[in-house]
């Protein structure tokens, strides 16, 4: 085992790009990623688990059918599973995700912004 | 379900006892809880499952055999399973706790700091 704090920050600092979630640290089963968000992602649906979404900086709107949710920093928001749903920034955020090991970002949907597992922060 | 953000500070505002975990969302078979940390704790295991702390608030240190590890706001780490620990503050911190639904707080040894499930403000 790592005897070290993980600093969320300091994990978002190392790298740019958004909608690459990189894994800080696991918790039985489950990753906590964080991640850099800007702009539109994808519509997409996790049929088979909930997601958690806790902003760190910046302003996160979840948009679902059933109703958009906006998150601030020290705010977090659990998508069920099975609601489709796709984020949007006003401007970058930083946000930690927590799931289960195997998660892909884009959900059912695939395509050009589906990111490889990333555990080199962990 | 509950299209409403979750704001960490605001439900860490409506109590005020220590060692005392709320649940403010559930992540599948996973809870988050607040939780106000203040002194020190009990020495304890919890046998079956990681646990994650994640600190907003003041500074606090899990004291292990292994080793302590002390966390600052914006700093998570995970207790593994297993591994007897026990938590001690500088004043009052405030933290997320997320671990299984059912985990208790004193883990193995009970004793007069054990709560009871908490989900008044989940």
């Amino acid at each position: 085992m790592t005897h070290s704090p993980v600093d969320i920050a300091e994990k978002l600092s190392l790298f740019s790009e958004p909608w690459s979630p990189k894994t800080v640290a696991r918790l039985n089963e489950y990753e906590i990623k964080v991640v850099k968000l800007k702009g539109e992602f994808t519509w997409h649906t996790h049929q088979d688990t909930d997601e958690l979404f806790l902003v760190t900086k910046g302003q996160l709107t979840i948009q679902m059918h059933e109703g958009n949710v906006t998150l601030e920093p020290g705010q977090l928001f659990v998508v069920p599973r099975g609601i489709e749903h796709c984020p949007v920034t006003d401007g970058e955020v930083h946000a930690v995700l927590i799931e289960p090991i195997g998660v892909v970002n884009t959900g059912d949907v695939g395509g050009p912004l589906t990111a490889a597992p990333d555990d080199s922060l962990a």
